[in-house]
């Protein structure tokens, strides 16, 4: 027995590989296997991974989905009984991967990342799923607890669907479909959140608006840091690199791929668009800023000097033949009003007013 | 029948693939059929796929133009007929694909984006349009109703044109010439419009200029999106990659090569001069909050410390010896004078003035 | 008679392909044909094409300089007399061309840009030189009348001079070269200019020199479009793809591909120093209104208080005790001058007098 | 002996080789030697490099590690010992290398930087590390006194543990390993100072919040400078470029290969952070500004036309009909309210209040 | 005698290949020949070049030094010496190149800018060097005089030193390392001055710390232009594309390539710390800007009311009743405190006191 050896040596590596959080068995980790051929389809939900593997011998296609990192052990006891390298398992259960794909020889493992958009806090949330693609079996590990693949097990009950006929690439490929359509629905999402701030942003943009740019724009780097890798995981599968995907299956995956180009496409593009936002409202707060000295500077320049001219008529000078002239009074309304006037024009000649 | 029973299964698939907007009949679909050679030119408007493939068999070129995508069942039908993946249908069918170009073994599908530039909302609009070219046939597809394809239908008409001696390929590239046209149509306006903004802004620049700048720059990001893709798609067309294209072709294909450069090379050229007028709109509200200050800053320099002065003398004490002087008021209309003129000259050292 | 019937179709194609500017006849269109070998040198002016191609066969170079390109007719003569193809022939016309090398087979098409400094507007003017280059022959289309390959002439009529010794692409090499020597007179000036806005933006900076930067970085960027393709046309011919480019030559060639790097070194640190004077124009602008806010700040702050105790002074409540005082002046005066150093020391302590 | 005359030939060379800092011996340069195979493990702490020599023949590998380069001459003997090129002796002794990879034939050489996060004054530390691999040894060069390859010693113990079983190349593997974990800890605390730092720039940023994101910004440069050419070196590693890094190794150094890609990841991620928190301090300055503003021309605008009012009747003219008035008193005072609602009035229109 | 003839077409050539400033022979180049094996050295100052060709047969290596480029002739005739083609002798002449490496078939030529920090004017001084490397000889043409290489012949001088005993290339070698080693030099100072610019950021800012700063920013621009393209020679040398370059010197240039990272590394880091300062010099003028409008607005906040309170009761209307009030006076008092302390508490609360 050297792999326990091997599990027990995880313990010696960095901090960096911690055990999933939430590893405290609240909920049982759920170990669900469906067994399928074009004719038959089986689905069970079992409790230990020892009857898990007592199933997966007979039919075609099996898949062993794994909801939930809860339960490390039972984890480490599937890989082993399908051969896979504690630096594999140890990639399973650190959910902080690179999306990647790596060719394990007689399998194939893949890390990608599950978004989900929350409209409440408008944050992107991400669940690591990990999968390993064998020729007639796929495991599918979840990070969080909650049916994620149900659409798939209904697409696969249905017989005669094109799903039951093929492999157990083309389930992986359903799976990784499933997963980037919902890259789709968060930037859908994003599109509309972006809409919202472009009409606050003309109607009236407030310091929170900016707060909400900034913090959709960092959304969008991680959404950015997800999707990246994408593009080499599903380009290399989809070229065949591994004799694991079948041509049929591949023209599917260049498909799919197209869709990653797609997202990387809509993702620049809110990129750009975001950046364009913020350096809008930057202007909008100079233009403001300009508005306000305006009408500042027009009113003090209107009433300025005219409070020099009352202040003048208003000293105890003995000797000011002004104030004892008969007219003295009506003599300063006229200069406030020519002051007045004068300034006006010359507001209306720089088009402030 | 297998292809149906995939056709079907297409409903299973993500939601990011919708049946084309307006897909409810209320203008029918039109159907078509060009058939030409050397010699002769037909041109058929049919009304269901059926007769339209009744008619494809004889001469050596026979082009199907399907007029805006509402009929989705016409496409499948029409699709199964030239033997066309559900992938490629489901290509054709969803409205929001990225340019690109694929061999299908027998033929080529070409996804393409024709643009048009509406004068009123100064906004650029796009189309999506699919070819797939075979040996004898090309098959072109358009998202929105309109005759987009009537000028090639002209140059079909002519008896001895070039386009009538060569094939189904050189039919294609006069299609996807005509688009890329449309392009510098569009880059034409959006330059006059660039230039248009320009003058706004040397003349008379409002916050209207600044939106229109950033409204501009974002139609600029949308046309980048669509026409970046074009490089690969009609280089990989030119370079001869499929037996398809025949050699006489390919080198319209490369001089079409150099026009989509030249428009990669106006699309960064524009994006450069509106990121320039952007600065210029931010340096020059600066400059006029320069000049605003300025304006404050002289009548307040001017006038606030001679108001203190008439305050001064406007004191009620009973001893204040400059009330009783007999030139006291001459006294402080010199002094009011020779603030005046320091502060003048202290201006004009400046340079405020 | 094949041509006619494409150069017919010429008409057929799109928009983008005017008839150059200017082709109203108002000034013929000149043919200048040059005949020489290591002994010989003739110089004709012709007036027709068919005169011209009667010269054309008898010594080891012949290169033929079309001087303006008015005459689109002689034009397509002397493509058709050389077998020129009808999209070179319509690149030849159309003068928004790329900078581009096309092997025709026989010959090679070099279109370049001949660039120039206007002096009085500070513009670049760009006029588009063509060259088919053959084994024995070179065509030189030049798009705006001035005899711009007058020194090559010259150099020509020396005997003994490299240039007769060798071939037609020594000819070419010299043709280019000579356009290539004006981008650095252009640069020169360029730099020249910069020189001068950066003298402006240290005495006396105004809106107008931030037009003029603007004005120069948009050259540069034009500048830049023309340079760029130059260093794969240069680099093509000087690898010698072509066997039509001698050995000898090469070596020419690989020298002046050193020279397009130079260029584009100049274009980019000149472009990173207009960005620069654009960045210190911006913080001269913040600077200068600190400045101006600061005198401001600091007339406003001395006296608005100090006007406050004269205002409470010239209150005319009955019964203020103050102003019955006999030294009520002396005291008003000596909480003004307390202000007014107390102020006076902490604009001092702020660094701002 | 041949390789003293090159070691004195070092003084002929350039200043920028200096004898690492501190090397005036004030601590004796400590040399560890470590010999161990499956069933055996041996740790000598040795004073001369002679006493090293003669342990490093018997077992399966020997690790000698030099902690801290204070006896230059320690290290030059080592090399002599092991035949290491003057060049590489020189990289050991200059700690200003980039991180690299060396093939020296028998051996390989590997440069690397150990970080280290400084809570005090948030600033990156490092240190670099030497590692010279041999078939049956590893030499590793610390610069800094101080035990950081601890914990390996400690794994080394392990009976069983499966650093005992593999050979030199999976113990370069672990000290390379134990460095790259060290990435992360100092990623952490970055990533825990940018979300101080946030929190501050929304409650209360000051101008140290400013100074403390631009440190943190330097401190990234100076990290990415760090670790960017780490992946040249592991990638080179991982590809097993060498025949002396094994095959079962390889697995560990790809899977420490996209341990680096992580972390090029966040650092790339971080300096976005740290950039978009920038924009937000200027922004939100300009916000306050536009607040500070705000409030001076509110007041200023509503009071100044009123101080004009009083300024009007405070004059002293002999005859000013409204002062005899009963109720010009409170005419007055209903001019004022009048102005007064009539400026509110117009703030709350503008969105100012 | 063909190459006299070239040389009289040198001046055919276009007028960016003027004779090297200073050609006026107001000091004589100096020719230096160096003749050294293992066992002999020997060193000579000679006047013509006749003279110093003579010298040029016997020993294993010989190194003529060209120290400033006054006398063209003596060039050209050396260069025809050496069967240099008449470009590489205009290359040589040029000083305006950039670095580039040449195979001239027997033998390597080398341009490479020499860089020297003025602490005075705080700029960046580079100096052309060419070198013709041949398999026995090594030509060495300095721009300007000055005894830039005495180094390397004190190296020479010394019998037993490496330099001695290895050929041509490694004294190439070293020659070029010379000039590296200065890179490092001027980076220091530029570190040097960086670090004084910060902390004149940090305690006072004028503006004239921001022109030095981009003063320094243009600087490395030029330093940048200079680096860049070293590391294709360097490195084209160091792959030993030539068999002019032993295997045993090549792990020399190896090294020096490694100097050319750490040289771009430093650069690029300068130029982002440079960046940076900007920024922060930026932010720092709009803190200030912030400061300033502080307290003019508390100011004006403050006074501007009170202002108005005592002009209301400096109006001389007959009838006011408070005027009359035992405690007017007083009463007022209380509503300025009142006023007063209201306006503190509002800018404690804002946080602006």
């Amino acid at each position: 027995m050297v792999i326990p050896a091997d599990m027990a040596e995880l313990a010696e590596r960095p901090p960096e590989t911690p055990a999933p959080e939430g590893a405290c068995h609240d909920a049982p980790t759920r170990l669900m296997v469906v067994r399928y051929d074009e004719k038959h389809y089986e689905e069970l939900s079992v409790e230990s991974v020892e009857q898990c593997l007592s199933l997966r011998d007979a039919p075609p296609v099996v898949w062993i989905d794994v909801d939930a990192l809860r339960d490390a052990e039972a984890v480490a006891k599937l890989g082993e009984a399908y051969g896979l390298h504690p630096l594999v398992l140890e990639d399973i259960l650190t959910t902080t991967q690179r999306p990647k794909l790596e060719d394990l020889g007689g399998s194939l493992f893949v890390v990608i990342k599950m978004l989900s958009y929350d409209r409440e806090t408008h944050e992107i949330h991400h669940e690591q799923m990990s999968l390993v693609i064998g020729p007639t079996y796929v495991l599918s590990f979840q990070e969080v607890k909650g049916d994620a693949f149900a659409p798939i097990r209904e697409r696969l009950k249905r017989a005669g669907a094109r799903i039951r006929r093929m492999g157990a690439d083309y389930l992986a490929y359903a799976l990784i479909d499933l997963i980037v359509d919902g890259y789709f629905d968060v930037l859908e999402q994003v599109g509309e959140r972006i809409e919202d701030l472009e009409d606050a942003l003309v109607t009236n943009s407030t310091s929170e608006t900016l707060h909400a740019i900034h913090h959709l724009k960092r959304q969008m780097i991680f959404f950015r840091r997800a999707a990246w890798p994408l593009r080499e995981v599903i380009g290399a599968l989809g070229r065949g690199e591994s004799r694991m995907i079948h041509q049929e299956t591949r023209v599917y995956l260049r498909d799919l791929l197209d869709h990653t180009f797609q997202i990387m496409d809509s993702v620049d593009t809110f990129r750009d668009m975001l950046s364009g936002m913020l350096d809008m409202y930057l202007s909008s707060l100079s233009n403001r800023m300009n508005e306000i000295m305006k009408v500042l500077t027009i009113i003090a320049t209107l009433f300025i000097p005219l409070t020099f001219v009352t202040g003048l008529y208003g000293m105890n000078f003995r000797y000011m033949p002004e104030l004892e002239w008969r007219y003295g009074y009506l003599f300063v309304w006229g200069i406030i009003l020519l002051v007045f006037l004068a300034m006006l024009a010359y507001f209306r000649r720089k088009r402030w007013l």
